[in-house]
């Protein structure tokens, strides 16, 4: 059987080691219940929990003063929990957003319903082809935290470096590429990620948040959205997403067996560049995205007509590339690159980028 | 190898052929992604949705007028967004709860953060070993709604018929025996239920309500906890449980394959009634719950002292009979009996038992 490769955007593909555990191991029942059908109040499932969070703050060098959550729900979930927990850290003061593509525009807009919200930088004119530049001097020292989408997977953008925002805490949502690269967390108040790209099935989110930040939710906050009844209970107040942090395990653990965040992180730019190296070298393939700030998490381009497009699409689908079609806000291709592609995958579509350039070019 | 047979209280057992189904057929890739590994606007993954929602409005006998709705966070999640989407439907009306237990007696306190909520009646007072009678003369006609909560899985006690409301909405909190036993959807405005009982893992929860109760969500409703953004996207405005979702449609199969909820509740009261039969024959044994009340879903009971209770939990775990324990909160022993729970199941535990009072009687 042909190899294939699938580029989704999420829920996305998993190490194909990660996969076989699943099935062999975690699901085979061996005269004891399996995970799906045990409490999560169990010794064996609290082993899950501890080894997930020693993997998270090992692979995410996330210092001592955070609190890792496991919250429901997603990213969207976040949109309404940030200002839920975070506004009212200061009364009055209001939150910066920065608009980068869509998520980040919903994330405001669901935040403007809680309190004073500001953009404080877009790049909506130019349709998001760029991470925009921050004037920090507009930042009101007072305010209540600055939030950023540090990589913004439909239209392939990415902030290479987190801004500077002194002692506003910059919050990030960093679904899309979370531990798919180093980040310096000093800079960072809180960040959070929908599990569904990096980490393993969908549904999920994990917080890290600084734990002054903690126990300043609004007093009507629905009491799964409070950060602190997470921090208080463990992330088990609740029965949590069970079978995601089952999954998230073995992924944490294949990457811990990878060599850790900083060589996927090389291997992440490698397959980047194996893509964005066609494109540059074509004038049939456009980029989305300004070379500056593209995303090695998700490589987005066009072809020259929406013809052309679906005839990509699916010539490569029937060559076992899977799931390239853009978001459909923008049309395109659009690659993702999570950990869990394989260094074969962006090789394998590279190759047959040049080979359709060179048969309908 | 022994039968082995698992009563934990949820998540629980699930029937062998699904977990056989999830290892053989979800999990393996055979050429594509598996479903771990989609996005959910797929049509693979529209096909399953539809398929649940055919099969819970068939299985459940849900009337042309309900929304069916897939929510994140499990039943804790609907504490909250209950009230937030019902308390603005007739302003200054207040809700009523029936606090028939301890899960009961949350959903009350977490509402009571949201507006005028009443304790309608309660068993408190004889710690929840049975269903409160209810004065229906003292139900405000404009009230916003009823609460009860249909199975009460720590004590072990089951309404067994509905309450009269009138024109107020009746809100069930079906969580432990939704789709356990025929339900007369007609007295119901809205149920909803944690899956990890009898449909599957956990993290979801599934919601009936009539269209009529839709649109009434207060104005700072978290977006994901208003039941309007969910009828609207189809439960799809983010990326739902897809897992849970795969396997619950699994479990719906099976459960039509099984005779349909009319057949599984015959199956359900006899399998009770052969511990409830152990419980009545015994002086050993005590029933904690009042035998008109008595759960068909969770059997619970005492032994003479702690000792023999841990004893007979270790022996019955040591005989493959695994997570007889009570609830932290009243101790001694729980059989929980779900669907998937076969009549073997049930026998075994009775011949267990009796076998465990001729040794230490």
């Amino acid at each position: 059987m042909t190899t294939t490769y699938n580029f989704s955007a999420g829920p996305a593909t998993l190490p194909d080691s990660v996969l076989d555990e699943i099935r062999d191991s975690l699901l085979r029942r061996d005269g004891r219940p399996t995970v799906l059908e045990i409490g999560h109040n169990t010794s064996a499932f609290g082993a899950v929990m501890a080894e997930v969070d020693d993997l998270l703050r090992e692979l995410g060098d996330v210092p001592d003063d955070f609190e890792i959550l496991h919250v429901h729900g997603g990213a969207r979930m976040q949109f309404s929990a940030v200002p839920l927990n975070l506004l009212g850290r200061s009364p009055g003061a209001h939150a910066y957003y920065v608009e980068t593509g869509y998520f980040a525009q919903q994330a405001r807009l669901e935040a403007s319903r809680y309190g004073r919200v500001e953009r404080l930088a877009s790049s909506e004119e130019t349709r998001f082809d760029r991470i925009p530049d921050i004037d920090a001097s507009r930042i009101d020292p007072g305010a209540a935290y600055v939030h950023i989408t540090s990589n913004n997977t439909v239209y392939g953008t990415q902030w290479r470096r987190f801004p500077e925002t002194g002692d506003v805490p910059l919050v990030v949502d960093a679904t899309s590429d979370i531990l798919s690269r180093v980040v310096d967390m000093s800079r960072v108040g809180l960040l959070y990620a929908g599990v569904q790209k990096n980490l393993g099935p969908p549904a999920m989110a994990v917080v890290f948040i600084r734990r002054s930040l903690l126990g300043h939710a609004r007093r009507d906050t629905p009491l799964l959205l409070d950060y602190a009844t997470y921090a208080k209970h463990g992330s088990r107040y609740n029965t949590p997403n069970m079978f995601v942090l089952d999954v998230m395990r073995l992924v944490l653990r294949w990457m811990k067996a990878e060599g850790g965040v900083a060589a996927l992180e090389a291997r992440n730019e490698q397959k980047a560049r194996c893509l964005y190296d066609v494109i540059d070298a074509s004038e049939f393939y456009a980029g989305a995205a300004r070379p500056e700030h593209r995303s090695a998490m998700n490589v987005t381009f066009h072809l020259p007509s929406p013809e052309l497009t679906a005839l990509f699409v699916g010539e490569a689908h029937a060559s076992g590339l899977f799931a390239l079609g853009g978001h459909r806000l923008v049309g395109g291709v659009r690659a993702s690159l999570y950990n869990a592609m394989p260094h074969q995958g962006a090789q394998a579509l590279a190759a047959f980028m040049q080979h359709f350039e060179e048969s309908h070019g």
